[in-house]
């Protein structure tokens, strides 16, 4: 990884390295870590989630340019829409920025599910598109009606001719006002990327050429061709490359054109879905996207121009769903490090015996005789000795005092090797021990909650330490959060993905990570594993005047809201612990009353840990 | 798979099937399909969570006999105690029927955050153990120091000397009670298992030897040595096989006679942690446990009498913390069937035309000719055309009808072969098909929220329809969930891991599938992808004259409800929403107030599908 902790791949020009700290690249450039004391300065504590407005509009503005921006290059006579997903984030702190933000755009918004339809009908600008998404009931296909009736441009989008037959059912019963429908077209082409079986003939969505006619016979029937103006694909999200969509479009082009042919009359709109991808990778050899958004742009457009020649049909209209592209960006997670693993082992805590046993001698040889021409070797005799020890150990031939100096031992020896290549000319040499002197990093926050995607899926995130940036960090690291769980490591391989970070000593300083690119998908997937929730968030706008404001901080759950959630009956909770404490017999009046008010207290503070 | 999906292997004697229907295991057998359909009378619909309480007693009972068992064997003089941790489940519908079934045998519960300890303090029974694992803070320790206050026997397990310390303060500010304390050893032989990495040397938890002796001399020197009484380790969560634990127990036998050594006096107990292991394979050549709970507790206490002997110590107490061995038998969901994706495939759906592409006209004849002795064969070449028809489409040289009659004759094909080779001579041919005939079930659940270890740990779950288990199942399957991601599929290897369904029509007949073993993690790590929270639970208890009855039924979170856990000002969504309906210009006021009449009643229905 570059010093700049692979910025320049995947920063996407929203921060800058300035004295040693980051910053908003914005014209006065504050200092993240600036935000986050403010905001500690109030006394809150743990993982904080950090929402910047100003990086959603940039996103949004992009999309909007490039479209049209193609549209004239090619000359393209179609309309082109956007709308956002809502399963991406569905967080409030989120959503009403976007939407106030999408207003000028006519931005609109994507909901596959009841509850996201009907947070859709509250915020969604007036007049800008609503589509639908995902399985449907009767009862979510009676929620499309009355966005429709509202006066909600809705497009229900068909995964399959039950849902088609229920709307035309619907359409019978309610008013005169009806949903645009959107047929879902199955695509032979698939998708490339993790994601990618959202394409496919077997993938999980989409009506097939024969559903297609039916449908088309349903609605003839029905009399609501009319309604039919949008064929919807989606390949899959964070696309890699651009190949596998072309090959979708040219399918998709002609499914439109026959459709037409077959009399669909106000079928106008070609929907794409989503798939824009993001790029996270924090090393060259990593990344995952081939193409810009220029070039995506370009391609879309210049392609359905082309199959609109050839099958000499009017251009279609283009609508798009991504999300992550436009949610990634805007979220940033701060949290702070508890502590280092290896700060226990100093030369005073030794306690070797007037005799030692050989491997102990041996070890303390090494550590007094290293030097950087043999560095590299003699750290790899020590971690063969250590092993040795602890084999020792297991048989009864060496004691628990041995065992501890031999660990003392191999870490003073890691720490001197460090040291001695960690300048210029032995820089390569310390690359070739990361194995071995990895440190281990304690961090407030958890994988589960914060991180869905990387337990899931090993989706890696960039992570880069707020300060220091000005300081050649030595340590190879590995991050744990503060879950009981094992499967609460980030691990970094540390020759094809390392991570670098300084040799702090947290109780003489703070050391705060971020962790970037989080705003999709991350907040909702989150899992209250220990009962750890959503982080403490705020949202940061900026001032013309350089400063920033910090509004909208909510604190993460308390304890008794959490377990609220659960449907525990927070008053049992909080009458027994009260009753446990009034009867127990060891405590005298006075302590009870003071134990009383620090129940109370604990219950109603936030679950996370406050040393940092 | 065998015909009873592998109940003979996963299913612990829990269940029977009866009549072609799973029943309970119990006196009088009655069938889960008979409780499902007396909670649906009530109009409830989507997945539904059974929690079975007889579930929860037959482990906790297995446990303790077990461990009683062995000791008598072995003539072990220490003490065998056991907690629940609650981060496999903190859900009430399960804490509450543990804690009090747990009661007769003393059963505990382990905390690892301050949510956890707080339900603990409220819920454990007096004078059964606590314990505390995870990362500590000084108001966790504070916490820890009431429940001593109260008058809880709990010990806080040490998982770094910061907490120790922090510790050691906290005894100086506070009253006369304090509680236990633990130290979680870190060991260098490792556990076996895809949560193999808690045990080791570079794991995540656990104090080395240089710390473990600057322990005893911390608390020497705070005068606190007597509150330490246990040494704390854990290998792994589902530990496949015992020879690990053999191993980890040897060194923690060094460990603990070394810590008594040093004067570690009132040091009586060795807590194991969890691990041991559920059997979720339905397919025997995939069991993934080569032991049994009794060879367990055997080898446990014959291992720890026979480190006691040669050490020359005292026979330690036992603590353990298996909470997936407890927890994981006791829930079942159930969901519904929505739809099957190759109905829509009748001979009278083909439109062939006088002339048709010869690809076509050899799919027809193949159609017309299969029988059970080319099938085989016949359906191999169906499926090569088809992709040559594809081909064919996007390159402009057949339509969309041409396509619609291919995959028409390519199901017909499919579903002919599926008849000839289902009987019993032919029934290894139609394993052999199985790639090419898979069929999708789309399923009334979220996979994200019930299933998340599917997700992240590809974790199997057994699953099985409840129903019609006399007929022989012909359709290979895959599962698809509501959500709108592509991610939402189980999917099974028609070879390695087949899951047979029923070819049933979901119009006719209603059709449910359980998924076994789910009440372990799943639920506290269950994501709101789409919105979709927590399904409905109910609680089943078998009455003395055969009857059950169904308690705390919780239905699914209605969507006002959802949107107010996000922090959305449920009241602006309200407003907003009959505001929109009142604008309108399409409606008149009859209208208008019936469809404010239809949001109130969805904003308070519960945000899953009911069409099922």
């Amino acid at each position: 990884m570059n010093s700049d902790y692979g910025l320049s791949i995947w920063g996407n020009s929203n921060f800058v390295i300035e004295a040693g700290k980051v910053c908003l690249n914005t014209d006065f450039r504050p200092p993240i870590i600036d935000i986050v004391k403010e905001i500690r300065d109030d006394g809150i504590r743990g993982p904080i989630l950090l929402r910047f407005p100003h990086l959603i509009k940039k996103q949004i503005v992009e999309i909007y340019k490039n479209f049209e921006r193609a549209k004239k290059e090619f000359d393209y006579s179609g309309n082109f829409n956007a709308v956002y997903p809502l399963k991406v984030n569905q967080y409030p702190g989120f959503v009403k920025n976007l939407v106030q933000i999408g207003k000028p755009f006519g931005y609109g918004l994507e909901a596959g599910s009841k509850a996201e339809l009907l947070l859709a009908m509250a915020y969604n600008n007036f007049g800008a598109p609503i589509t639908v998404n995902g399985f449907k009931d009767k009862e979510l296909i009676n929620i499309g009606f009355i966005a429709s009736e509202m006066g909600h441009d809705i497009t229900l989008t068909i995964e399959g001719l039950t849902e088609l037959e229920c709307i035309i059912e619907t359409a019978k019963e309610r008013f005169d006002a009806k949903p645009n429908i959107g047929l879902r077209i199955r695509l032979h082409s698939s998708g490339s990327g993790i994601w990618a079986k959202s394409g496919g003939i077997n993938s999980k969505f989409g009506l097939t050429a024969t559903e297609l006619i039916e449908a088309i016979n349903l609605l003839k029937e029905a009399n609501l061709l009319d309604q039919f103006t949008m064929i919807h694909f989606h390949i899959g999200s964070q696309i890699n490359e651009i190949h596998p969509l072309k090959k979708a479009l040219t399918e998709a082009g002609h499914i439109y054109a026959e459709l037409r042919k077959m009399g669909a009359n106000n079928l106008k709109a070609i929907n794409l879905g989503g798939g824009l991808a993001v790029e996270y990778s924090q090393v060259k050899e990593n990344t995952v996207r081939n193409y810009t958004l220029r070039e995506y742009a370009n391609d879309v457009v210049f392609l359905l121009k082309t199959i609109a020649e050839s099958k000499n049909v009017a251009e279609p209209d283009i609508f798009i769903e991504s999300g992550r592209y436009v949610a990634a960006n805007h979220a940033v997670l701060v949290a702070p490090v508890l502590e280092l693993f290896s700060q226990e082992y100093a030369e005073e805590k030794l306690v070797l015996g007037k005799e030692n046993p050989p491997l102990i001698t041996e070890l303390y040889d090494l550590y007094k005789s290293i030097k950087p021409t043999n560095a590299l070797e003699y750290l790899h005799d020590a971690v063969a000795h250590m092993d040795s020890v602890l084999t020792l150990f297991d048989l009864g031939y060496v004691n628990l005092i041995d065992r501890s100096n031999g660990e003392i031992l191999v870490h003073l020896i890691m720490k001197k090797a460090v040291a001695m290549l960690g300048n210029k000319q032995n820089y390569t040499d310390l690359l070739k021990i990361q194995d071995e002197v990895q440190e281990r990093y304690l961090v407030n926050f958890s994988l589960f909650q914060s991180l869905p995607d990387f337990w899931g899926l090993k989706q890696h995130f960039p992570i880069m330490p707020l300060e220091k940036l000005d300081e050649r960090p030595t340590r190879s690291a590995s991050l744990w959060d503060i879950t009981c769980d094992s499967d609460g490591e980030i691990g970094f391989h540390p020759k094809k993905n390392p991570l670098f970070l300084h040799d702090v000593d947290v109780e003489k300083e703070e050391y705060f990570l971020g962790f970037f690119l989080v705003g999709a998908y991350q907040e909702v997937l989150g899992m209250s594993h220990n009962l750890f929730t959503h982080p403490t968030e705020a949202t940061v706008t900026l001032k013309d005047d350089g400063g920033f404001d910090i509004s909208d901080v909510l604190e993460s759950q308390s304890v008794i809201d959490i377990l609220e959630d659960m449907d525990y009956d927070v008053h049992e909770i909080q009458n027994t612990l009260n009753e446990r404490v009034e009867k127990s017999t060891i405590l005298d009046d006075k302590q009870k009353k003071h134990i009383l008010g620090e129940l109370y207290l604990f219950l109603n503070d936030n679950g996370y840990l406050k040393s940092e």
